[in-house]
């Protein structure tokens, strides 16, 4: 069910969390924009011409602003498209696992009569695009009222300032949740976002789904990126949690994670949290999608999650697989924040 | 030369940061506005109307609006009165005694010049004010050229909606640095707010000034509020430290203390962090400021911090005293980004 082109934004995202100074190997490329180029490409499907945006008629409305590699390639696309991530197996493991795909698909029934009315359409930029144009269609989306959420699919080229960008996105429509406004409101008591970053969302909306309880537990978050960990640390504070932030300048992260009773990791760095670094018992959610090398995969790669998945589900009582775990969910969360935005601007309760 | 006014603003900021869930006796009333009721009172010189803003023609300015409780007292003064923290003096001590009354005397004598030129200028409000007349008095100092910083003073009368009056304060005057946005640039990587919140940046100041590394370091802040421990989490976090944010949820708090090399306190508990709470050569900053009985004093009680001073001044290595620590700091930084403001809207460098 979900559409390439969120894919793309999911792989794009994930692929900015470098764990760069750990001493960890990897079999992950450290490039993040060669890492997540097989998916891209594979969701690319050419189209027409750059600049244009193809709409349709719709209450809803979703718009993606993304840099294209090829200047003639566009696609845009309804959410109505079979998903290509396979379904989670664990059939040996020891802990439960946290089936994202399952959790996401119930989500999107549960609002089944309005998702089936949330378009999506890409604007596509030649890569050379200037700031200035990027703007402008990012002006143009703020004044459309049938627009309700707009994404701009990072990273952007290095001559165009991304702050600059990410800032032009009107408040109300920043369904992605980055403006520091919103941050701002996720990290202060008493406040509310308009929006909560998709992904960190998915990860608390899967905890709570399986009903694992968040309030006094010790939860250790693996990255600090604005994107992934630093909401997530703040999610999980707002839900009482006791939270440490681990990082790349962080000596001994093991000791930090053994001690958390659910560990969330976005870091991008394969196999990095072994089963000796995990508590037994312990809510694993995995976050990293990185490629490794597979010459029996048909791509050459399979994808694998920052969490050595096969001792992990040994000592964890419950695990995200990657993929199929938070993967389908930050999609679903991207259309749930689309839903509230159109209903907000719409005034419906 | 710290201004009581000033005082008065930390005292009450410091009230709000109430531990309640922490099973800790203390002594300090629980009471926030009644605590810190005499510091308040010491400091109030009535004067004059309530709604009058005394002020002095001066490029750099700074006003304070705040709820009376005797809607006939105002104050308005210069920052050149000699201060009323008494001098930090720990001379059996093992750790370090880490003197913010001196440090804040020395950022205010590196830039004498401009802090000779700082006038401070209150609105006091009758407690009755409605939110419109706070609002308008807001509107009147953001649009005044000649004021640079803006503060309003919490906690405000309960029929007062605090967010609309602090997001009412424009976002170049947020000398306070509590503004939503202020607050999620100082949480994302690659941004900066144009004010960081003045307690916390003054414990960052005190362990740079004292030499004490941060980054790679474990850090643990007690409290979670927006003005105090949320703010520092973030900070110390910024410098590279791995931080662990500790509240009233949090079960066995001295477990996550017992392993910091550095420790900043902000819950308004009197003694609550014991020597045994404390890992040997941890270095402690304390931001309580809690009033205990004290028959002996003339006032009927004296100040400590959230940290068992005779206690912890065995194990660390280095230690802020209550009074005379992040005190005098947080004056120095309100001031300091007061002088940022200015140079900020007047294009100095």
């Amino acid at each position: 069910m979900a559409s390439p082109s969120s894919m793309t934004t999911t792989s794009s995202t994930t692929s900015k969390l470098v764990f760069s100074g750990c001493s960890t190997s990897s079999s992950s490329s450290s490039s993040s924009s060669r890492r997540f180029l097989p998916l891209t490409t594979a969701t690319t499907s050419s189209k027409c011409r750059a600049f244009h945006f193809h709409r349709r008629f719709n209450p809803l409305r979703h718009v993606h602003l993304r840099p294209c590699k090829n200047p003639t390639t566009v696609f845009s696309q309804t959410i109505n498209r079979p998903s290509f991530i396979a379904a989670a197996m664990a059939t040996e493991a020891s802990a439960k696992v946290i089936d994202g795909k399952r959790v996401a698909k119930e989500i999107r029934e549960e609002k089944a009569c309005e998702d089936a009315g949330i378009k999506s359409f890409e604007a596509c930029l030649p890569k050379d695009a200037t700031e200035e144009e990027v703007l402008k269609h990012i002006s143009s989306s703020n004044n459309d009222p049938a627009v309700h959420g707009i994404l701009v699919q990072l990273p952007l080229p290095s001559h165009i300032n991304e702050q600059n960008v990410l800032n032009a996105v009107c408040i109300e429509k920043d369904v992605d949740g980055f403006h520091p406004l919103n941050i701002g409101r996720l990290a202060m008591r008493d406040r509310e976002p308009l929006f909560v970053p998709c992904t960190p969302k998915g990860c608390i909306e899967l905890l709570h789904r399986y009903g694992v309880v968040i309030k006094g537990k010790r939860a250790v978050v693996i990255g600090r990126s604005n994107i992934v960990g630093m909401p997530a640390a703040l999610l999980l504070q707002r839900e009482d949690a006791t939270v440490s932030v681990v990082h790349s300048r962080t000596k001994n992260p093991e000791e930090f994670t053994r001690e958390a009773d659910i560990i969330i990791s976005a870091v991008g760095q394969a196999n990095m949290v072994k089963g000796s670094w995990i508590k037994p018992g312990a809510v694993i959610i995995d976050v990293g999608i990185n490629p490794v090398e597979d010459s029996e995969s048909p791509r050459g790669y399979r994808l694998v999650g920052d969490v050595c998945y096969d001792e992990a589900r040994q000592i964890a009582s419950a695990i995200t697989p990657v993929p199929g775990g938070v993967g389908p969910m930050t999609i679903a969360m991207l259309l749930s924040n689309t839903l509230i935005s159109a209903k907000r601007i719409h005034n419906f309760n």
